[in-house]
């Protein structure tokens, strides 16, 4: 039997270790607040002291951390992942990195004898404890055929990408279409708005169309009552339209609706919502009373 | 009982048509060519000579005809709706037509006594068929009660929006919308192409994801291969960018995203792409081999 | 001797009129307001009693009215201009009108045996009391010709540009890369001055490169203070963007830059500087403090 | 008398020698490859064999580099400005760097006791060969001051802008408008070529209307017959862009025009003009024959 390690048990890693223990599996895991632990623990978990500890203990570790530097930090503290991997062991870091970090990672893990498989997500907290996630993989193509039982438990699906680099760029270019998506959508209600129709009415006819979509269904009722409770916070979404329309640059595609979409989202940021949701582009886009 | 008129029996009035046959309702019908009524005999359906000899005739009648023009002719013309409806009869214009040519023909029948409810649809061809439009009435509202059983079986939704020219509006918003999701969802396909990503798999994230759609699952798999055949023209999306714009202009709403979509639009027009369905903004968008 | 007519004295007609006397020509006015004829007749001018009138009295009659309503009145009232034109007679309509309205007035006038010549101006009070104006000329050559020391008076420029309505058109374009360029050197003062760089030194390098131009110099100064004193009304310039880009959506141009910049006058509108100058969309470019 | 360094003879600096010692001032010079060094030393400069020694005998040196990377190692190789650098020398670097080169060769500079100021310029080959050049100054107030005679000689117009960094951003703004100008006058020329207007007669319009700038002038003739003699290659321009909308983006500044322009600026790269001038941004933005 697999033994599974979990470095990284906060918001989304806890949903994640609970679905693994769910279905019976035996997980490992390590926490930088080792009081984030409990629910896991109580639901069969082990703690392990250090993140080397982790890998040492485990067959395939699973990393769910907050932002590149704490997924370099993990990996490359002296009880780190690196610093303790050995040959075979695979590590499949989760967090939502940028494609330098994943590769400096994988090459220092690789070069360890271990194996490595980038996995960001798409999805988030309810997704994580509904075992909805879906992984955006890419790196070592064994580690994700091995894993597949694992990850079913987790997610709805798993797609393998290529080699390392590739979930993180998949990643920005879904992300560049919500936010587009998005600040259209805010331009729809706002032209609703102004030209005296029913904002209820256009979220109605919208969900009973051809473009009906669970973000739409989600943010509508609030975005139409000028309310925007953050899920993922619109400083981070204008961060990742910033991040792929570099990766546009990069290899010369050019990409003039996520580019007048970015300048909007900017101008939410200056205007103070940079940490409400991001749907709160609509309060900016829409004309003022 | 109620019996139904229908003027304009193509391609989407055919199937409205065979929809109220089928659910037991008596319907007379006209079409300018009368070849196009052999289904709907066939069905049950009565032909009558003119436009005016449906009005007559019927106690509601509908009207789905292929552009503002025409919509004016049938309604206008020496044997036409205007010139021979009375007291209490009640006309639905389900065209597509501006908010102009709707209050026009709104007025002139209200002027005889009669009256008119607006009644664009969001759908195309197959929803027309499957009983699955939307109907976004406006005008009024009595009708609008009154047939809510033959709305029911031509549809899967109705709203009443308020006075004449709330459907025309309603109908550029959420088109509006439906450009500039297209355009982004390009500007997705083109950008995980430039930089190695599957599109395949870009279009499985997408469709298991929050911005999943019926339209990026039914347009994406043709897109990927280049291919764009004609469901909606785009030469009539970008019409509708237009308009809506049009209107963004006249209520002062700025509609920057929309604006963006629209000049892409534009250029595909431009790149011989105006008969295409409207997804082959993506030829335009991507970059070239 | 040629005698000139002219009709419609306020504010830029004045200063063309008395830089026709000041060269010694005979010219016979006409204004709504009479007593706006004051200053022109104290240096010279005869005063007629109908737009008929003058066209009567002169070989060579100029238009100068403030939109297309007006000019369509003087052309067509009982005691017009189409009334009174006879064989030979040239009308040279310096109104800034669309081109169906140039169209229209041209057509009426040839119908009669008169010649008529569309000539549009760039420049504004000042460049009209200095003979600096800029004449777009379209229609009939034969005026062009004949009237160049005229022309030549009253502006430093004069294009001929082919058949009735380049003029309108050519006006458009031109107005369009301004309405482009203001918003362009609007963001590059509000960059300036976020980046905590002096806006005085941003004037002064644009002043003394390759960009510099009269417009900066001009208006850059008073827009580092937020201030925009009305030479060229907000509405008039996002009016003539819209027209350029319904002009660009006729002929198939696709024109993204301007289209960004459109939306910006538009949201400069909405927030109520329609009537400042077209400078003010620097208050909406410019990030809040 | 004052002793000037200069290292970087090439197409920019060969010019700025050639005025510093035409008005009679000694410079001591030294470039990577020495035989560009014959002009000037004709004209009277000397010769030294390492940047280093270029400090040494000077009181005040100027670089004028090709880029960051080489303005990085002609400060800091073995042989180098930094090592040689003793209290009270000045370095007047003229690079066009970005922000953190000149602040990192200007700290280690300072830290030797030495004094900094960064000085891009605005301007290319010819201005420097007639002393038209724009100076861009920051950091060290206290060297501006007493170099004004030599940047008279080199330039037209000097300006200290603040600390350090102020000179590359200022720069970053400039270009950022020249981007976004140059586009708009394309989208001007191909809006009257798609609308059968001459182009020669839009120029001409241009060139005497409020608008007139040099650039315009130097660059509109050849744009109209569709040719692009590079002054300023166009990869750099769009790469100024893309470093102006980083700035924006981390100052919280939307720009949505330049956002456009560098759009269709990245379209002409992945259309193969990254090489040829700037201005064949019009052979994207015209419309295809």
């Amino acid at each position: 039997m697999v033994t599974y390690g979990f470095v990284g048990v906060g918001i989304m890693g806890r949903g994640m270790v609970l679905n693994l223990l769910k279905t019976g599996n035996k997980v490992v895991v390590w926490n930088r607040s080792a009081d984030k632990c409990k629910d896991v623990v109580d639901a069969g978990a082990t703690v392990a002291s250090t993140p080397g500890d982790v890998i040492k203990a485990a067959d395939v570790t699973f990393a769910m951390l907050a932002d590149p530097e704490i997924a370099l930090d993990v990996a490359f503290r002296a009880d780190g992942i690196v610093g303790a991997v050995s040959s075979g062991k695979a590590y499949v870091d989760c967090s939502t990195v940028d494609e330098e970090c994943s590769t400096k990672i994988g090459a220092a893990i690789t070069a360890k004898g271990g194996r490595f498989l980038e996995a960001p997500v798409s999805g988030s907290k309810k997704p994580a404890e509904d075992g909805q996630l879906i992984f955006l993989c890419a790196g070592d193509r064994s580690i994700f055929d091995e894993i597949t039982p694992a990850l079913d438990v987790m997610g709805k699906k798993s797609l393998f990408l290529g080699e390392t680099g590739a979930g993180a760029r998949m990643k920005l270019v879904v992300n560049m279409v919500m936010g587009s998506m998005m600040t259209a959508f805010a331009e729809g209600l706002s032209l609703a708005e102004a030209s005296s129709l029913s904002q209820e009415a256009f979220l109605d006819v919208m969900d009973n169309g051809a473009m009906a979509c669970p973000m739409f269904k989600l943010k509508g009722p609030n975005m139409s009552k000028g309310a925007y409770p953050t899920a993922f916070p619109l400083k981070h979404q204008q961060k990742d339209m910033r991040l792929a329309l570099a990766l546009g640059d990069k290899v010369e595609q050019a990409l003039p609706v996520a580019a007048a979409a970015n300048e909007a989202l900017k101008r939410a940021r200056a205007a103070g919502h940079a940490d409400a949701d991001f749907s709160a582009v609509h309060a900016v886009v829409r004309k003022g009373p």
